[in-house]
């Protein structure tokens, strides 16, 4: 016999929207025309063969989702006219990711994974013990833009500029619960340990680089921080699927997995 | 003031193990002489510098893991022989994953993923709308047998042989629970829905391809499987996010995530 759940599930699986959408930084409001990049003419027009008339979705993170048509084509730009109002923005809760940088397609991949399942904040750092001592952050917006335009995100998550996390525990505010991927097996499971929280409302997750904290950083985390260690499980994750899977767990009890404004039906 | 699991914990995190950790097919009991394969070799030797005399670890998913100690190097091979024994079999909860087939990159990834969060069996599926038709089963394996030799894992997950879908779901083992990860937003949230399930201990999850389900698929399935669909959340995953993120929402509510008898400590 089937449940109520059951009969009224359609069992459709789609990751691509029915329409193009494209993150811009310009305002959006009814009339204005907005000129698109020449990345982003390439992609319109010779890969998805957009032409003059057709329509598609802009969105720049303040002012919702937005219905534009193609007005005139150039070579290495285009002219689309916002036509209709389309979605309220909708934001995601205010949780911040903050890891070590890790090698290139893995951070890349952090950022495109963490923008789905939802981020307001990337915050890569620097530890005593990392190895790499630069983070393209701009390559990194690049993937949270792709990411969000695909999923179908009204925002993109604000990537910070990298910084030393002694100086980001020494400005951390108080009031931000900071939860640490313990790989030791001694805190307690991440399930458990977010459902006893208390009703905070802001957010981080930190994932420390391979080599493990310093003593003196170990110190200022104890010193400074209101935080929650948690355990991933049996195994040891690496860096990238540890971020992953925190976040995962955190939206699916604390966040906007859990009674979710739908945004899904464009 | 701090708790007591911020008393006592360590703030270390290490994705790399202490010892080389490989995976061998051969039988490991004390005093047996194994010969590593040509990469294995290659890996010790060239990449590790290991010498005669160093000692590493191996499992081959039956027998817990052994400490072994290197005999003899020769060009494309050598020999380890089993001096000790390590850590009793752990088995992963009996977790399934069922995906349609994804471009390489993303495949490859979903299996060394799966692997360190933990799962017993990955089986590709083709579906009436699936663009690809060929998957390469032994790439993933050997994805699945890299990712478990990290993690520290004492199973490498069963690769399955690629099957339609209806085929699968013909014989489908009634009291397997399947979770269908649904985008359409009308189903419960995942936490809630396994929250909410009885104590059923064979459990998988599937993932639907792009094109989504036929028709004659969709009968199919509400007729032979008693399965829960869930949403992962407000935005549209891709298929290899929403494999992975199910994966850890299924682990820190029902697998061994949860309480955990740990291995870490190698």
């Amino acid at each position: 016999m089937l449940n109520k759940n059951q009969e009224t599930f359609t069992l459709t699986w789609k990751f691509s929207m029915p329409s193009i959408r494209l993150f811009v930084e310009d305002d959006l409001s009814f009339g204005s025309v907005i000129t698109l990049s020449r990345p982003q003419t390439h992609y319109l027009v010779n890969v998805m063969r957009r032409r003059t008339g057709d329509t598609l979705l802009l969105f720049n993170g303040r002012d919702g989702e937005w219905k534009t048509e193609l007005k005139k084509i150039r070579r290495d730009a285009c002219d689309v006219k916002v036509v209709d109002f389309n979605r309220k923005l909708v934001i995601v809760p205010d949780i911040w990711l903050v890891f070590a940088p890790i090698k290139r397609g893995r951070i890349d991949f952090v950022a495109a994974k963490s923008t789905e399942l939802g981020v307001r904040v990337i915050q890569p750092i620097l530890t005593d013990y990392t190895a790499v001592s630069r983070v393209n952050e701009e390559r990194l917006r690049m993937n949270a833009i792709e990411a969000a335009e695909q999923c179908g995100a009204l925002t993109v998550p604000t990537i910070r500029s990298t910084i030393k996390l002694s100086k980001l525990l020494a400005d951390w505010p108080a009031e931000r619960k900071l939860i640490i991927c313990d790989e030791t097996g001694t805190a307690p499971p991440i399930y458990k340990a977010l459902e006893n929280t208390s009703s905070t409302k802001e957010w981080a997750i930190l994932v420390g680089p391979e080599g493990g904290f310093s003593e003196s950083e170990f110190d200022q985390l104890r010193q400074c921080v209101s935080f929650i260690p948690v355990s991933l499980g049996p195994r040891i994750l690496r860096a990238d699927t540890a971020a992953i899977a925190a976040l995962t767990c955190w939206q699916s009890v604390l966040g906007d997995w859990h009674s979710d404004p739908k945004i899904k039906q464009l």
